[in-house]
């Protein structure tokens, strides 16, 4: 069967894990500690970075954004990114943004530091003004949500995308770890609770680690 | 005219200008400060980050990734992707590696301390160890595209593509500082040779900030 190499709060593995629970794409999903450089693994993606998407066919696929694209080229329906060469684009500039910004911003600093550094994954040594700068810039992440969606259905525009996906799922690990400011953002915090109620999402909300419990709202759909 | 907003040294921008001169497409340089958040380059695009592409009917583009995607749907000749989607997701693959993990791990390390920084852009404290990392890993890097090379003509497979621009714009940044250790990887060197040969790359270098001058042989096709 299609097999996912993972880790449980990777985002752009929970991007992944996503884009076939949308498409209904059958696959399992292998664990794998990426920083431990398995050779077996480093055999598959020389970065040794999940995701890592093993088709049935022997077809090895890396990186988050280039799964997703490939299984939205290859499994249409339903379409992740608008059909027009303009929105598609919007919906792109979205996804660089969460992808990238929002995750060297915010999401690498403060996992980085809470999660993956005690679990063993090399890590440059904590620095409290890259930490205080992450927990500002979650705060403008999180308002510019709520700017989008007061003016539109889905982050994108008037249908659910790969932006959302990719918004969601770097959030989705921050809540993991207790770390969303979710009283002062009222609107951001309703279009999550839209995601999470997604069939899609649903598997991610049972996600646990040993040792690193979850808040008890992680998992509430009314939250 | 097609108008992109740019910053010389910034990777991302430069991806454009090469996706643009290798579709043949006509544009309008501006050079934007976007560290100083101008209100109105923040009104076309709220993250006030470089590469911003407005087209001659007013659409506005943002993201590096998202415009060549973009300008490769609109505008086919020469496609930058390949068409069949399992080599796409590979030259996929490699524009994220390029755009993100040597951005994240090199790049934006080096250039950020000792360009952006000195501009007046707001960085974080130089820090002697990420610094260490930085020059470290561009060696990794330098010997995967030597890799690389050694088994496809271009890095993604026969022919050149997005990921060659990818690799070389961010590659092309470094160069203008001279932190390319060029002699320990005499394969990267022969394939950024041929990548400075081509007309598209040719603007590039012919680019000067003042009071930052590039090293003699930036410039040089025969380095």
């Amino acid at each position: 069967m299609r097999t996912l190499f993972h880790h449980p709060l990777c985002p752009f593995s929970r991007l992944v894990r996503v884009v076939l629970a949308e498409k209904r794409l059958e696959f399992a999903l292998q664990a794998e500690k990426f920083w431990e450089a398995r050779p077996e693994f480093v055999a598959l993606n020389p970065a040794s970075e999940t995701p890592v998407l093993v088709e049935d066919n022997g077809l090895v696929l890396c990186d988050g954004l280039a799964i997703a694209e490939y299984l939205n080229e290859i499994h249409r329906d339903p379409a992740l990114l608008p059909t027009d060469p303009a929105p598609r684009a919007e919906a792109r500039r979205l996804v660089g943004w969460f992808n990238y910004k929002f995750h060297v911003e915010v999401t690498d600093q403060l996992l980085g530091q809470k999660v993956f550094r005690r679990l063993g994954c090399h890590r440059a040594e904590p620095d409290s003004r890259r930490m205080r700068a992450a927990f500002a810039a979650i705060h403008d992440h999180l308002d510019y949500i709520g700017w989008l969606t007061e003016r539109r259905a889905w982050l994108a525009g008037p249908t659910f995308s790969l932006a959302d996906i990719a918004a969601g799922v770097q959030i989705s690990c921050l809540d993991f770890i207790g770390d969303v400011p979710w009283d002062d953002h009222p609107a951001a915090k309703d279009w999550y609770a839209r995601i999470k109620s997604r069939p899609s999402f649903r598997p991610l909300l049972a996600d646990h680690l040993p040792g690193l419990p979850a808040p008890r709202h992680y998992a509430d759909l009314d939250f």
